[in-house]
């Protein structure tokens, strides 16, 4: 069954690194999808395919480096042309997103809001009618006061569950915690984006919306790709 | 002049300690009359009064522990029955402040937030018809990608200018950047507040609208407490 699910990831991958062209730069995405990603553009640069990339975790970073991808930062590029990432979970009409299972939702959303194109990269199985089905919402918080921020999360209908690692809190690559919301099935992923960024202490959350250009989808059935209904 | 300065803000430090009760839990602001305030605090403690604190910085900690007064945090305490703190610029009549000088804005925001009742205490030098009048509004963003959360707020119409302290990059308790922007006098500063907050890459901004219970003024002709006139 996992392996099914990786063939049809990298399937999909495969076909979303079609949309890259030579002097691009490039955000990377983290996750085992995105890590198909890198192993299908490494391939193409061997090829002769000319890229710079900026990886959104330290863990895409070593993963870039080894498979001899270029690397770049957003003190050279202020912009990116085409970001390509994975997702948790996408809302089938308006590609609305949930992401931060691997906790690098606050370098992903960075890359993806510089991003001209933001292409999403999934299975089938991550459609969902609305947000929140299966998945809660990671929320990454400022260590500081993070008990205060999952009392007002709580104000906001959520319940916030503090990720652990190992037996201690989760820390991400920015030094915060995540505090996974379980919220209702969203209605309004926009509104609700909004309302968990302004309470005190949220550093960002892992709602995407209206931020996907495109969603590659891949199934037994093969790969389709999803533009917005707007 | 700035002992001159020192008297007043130490007058009006004095009278907000007046609202501080035994049993409470208090917020301890950072900044030059938060220091008074903390001085304050412990005569009276040394006086008899029972409280605990919770600190906004490293800073305020460190003298805080060094006069004796109880510490404690958000893990014993998620509510705080009284904050003081200064600001930086104080709009005179909805009370909306800018902060974040000092560099706190983080965890003085997450503490106001926790407060249900929050003071400032300034010298009458520090009122303003519209905020952003003299100071640019702080924002704590995170260090990856900072180039790019500048460009977004100067789509919003900021100037932003990377603080520095002896000649690099200031970094926050939290291990975040401040970007000092410069809006043209802000019309309507929770909107102003909310803009910003949505901007990713933002940890938090030192617009504080709609937080404040009270303000102390001290100036020549004496103390006055101001509340919002709603």
């Amino acid at each position: 069954m996992s392996i099914d699910r990786d063939r049809l990831k990298r399937a999909a991958a495969d076909r979303a690194v079609e949309f890259v062209e030579s002097g691009m730069v490039l955000g990377l995405g983290t996750g085992s999808t995105a890590g198909f990603v890198i192993e299908r553009l490494a391939a193409r640069i061997a090829g002769g395919l000319r890229i710079v990339a900026i990886p959104t975790s330290e863990h895409t970073a070593e993963l870039a480096c080894r498979l001899g991808i270029p690397l770049t930062s957003f003190a050279e590029h202020r912009h990116i042309d085409l970001a390509i990432d994975g997702a948790d979970e996408v809302e089938r009409t308006r590609l609305d997103l949930i992401k931060g299972r691997g906790g690098a939702l606050l370098r992903e959303k960075i890359v993806a809001a510089a991003s001209r194109r933001f292409i999403v990269v999934v299975d089938d199985e991550k459609l969902v009618d609305r947000l929140g089905e299966h998945t809660p919402i990671p929320v990454e918080v400022a260590r500081f006061g993070w008990q205060a921020t999952a009392a007002a999360l709580e104000r906001l209908g959520a319940e916030p569950v503090l990720r652990q690692s190992d037996g201690l809190p989760f820390v991400t690559d920015g030094g915060n915690l995540i505090l996974d919301c379980r919220f209702a099935p969203i209605e309004d992923a926009q509104q609700t984006e909004r309302l968990i960024n302004m309470t005190v202490g949220v550093v960002e959350n892992g709602l995407f919306a209206g931020r996907s250009s495109a969603v590659i989808v891949a199934s037994e059935s093969g790969i389709r790709i999803m533009t917005r209904q707007s």
